[in-house]
């Protein structure tokens, strides 16, 4: 498949997200909201943070990243999201967003990323894909989003 | 010592969070500058955090603490600040101040706190304090701030 890959934040993005975490179908709306919000927040400049994107030819929104330096640490980064469209699941566009994710905080001078997500069994196929990708469970906080929800936050050294 | 509590945020607040943290010697600039926008984002409705105050009969701030509802959680708060100003220590007034936010947590029906610091020796009055309140250890994050300065994450249950 044709794609091509920038960082170019766009206000059609706004949507495009939002179509993409809805069709995962394991995001509630507040977590939607707060995605969007990110991407609102940054291109009004209340807030900044770093977007990756894959699109295709017709500059159709196939999956993307957000993270950001964490505040006040000297080389820690968060990824907030990585979320692929899912009839384009399956191309490696999650792995290339996560190369190119650990590219752009290397390059920055980052040396660590983690990424916080829900214990939850519809999370398991994210949790798979941190643990393949060579991320380490660094941190569980028992009933954190709600009773028998606990955070999982992943760890990766940046090389 | 005469002391009133509130949980009141005024403008003139901003100057005497900047003063207290900077007194107390072991804040960064950064550090004290996120202090104060927290109280500048919550009185602009920017964003919205919870105060409590602790001041003398002169209205001269002795200590507050900061803290504010974890997002997308059901029961959990985030106490990102607990400040007594350095000549007023010594008096209860830390151990007032989260009584008070123990108690506010739990009348809004949360049921989690943690509060995050760093591991540096600066801090150690810091986790002597947490440990004595009943706090427990959650978490250690090797290296988070900066390099050998892991970020330690305290939790504590709230009834």
């Amino acid at each position: 498949m044709n794609m091509t890959i920038d960082k170019q934040l766009k206000t059609s993005d706004f949507l495009a997200i939002e179509h993409i975490l809805r069709a995962a179908k394991v995001f509630s709306e507040d977590e939607i909201n707060v995605a969007v919000e990110l991407a609102q927040d940054t291109l009004s400049g209340k807030d900044k943070y770093d977007f990756i994107f894959i699109r295709n030819v017709d500059q159709q929104l196939l999956g993307y990243t957000c993270f950001g330096k964490t505040p006040l640490t000297a080389k820690t980064y968060d990824l907030y999201w990585l979320a692929v469209n899912p009839p384009y699941q399956k191309n490696g566009i999650a792995n290339r967003l996560l190369a190119e994710t650990l590219k752009t905080i290397a390059a920055a001078g980052g040396a660590h990323l983690y990424a916080e997500t829900s214990s939850m069994t519809q999370y398991a196929a994210a949790h798979s894909f941190y643990e393949k990708m060579g991320f380490m469970l660094a941190a569980t906080f028992r009933d954190f989003y709600k009773d028998g929800d606990d955070k999982r936050v992943y760890y990766k050294s940046v090389k």
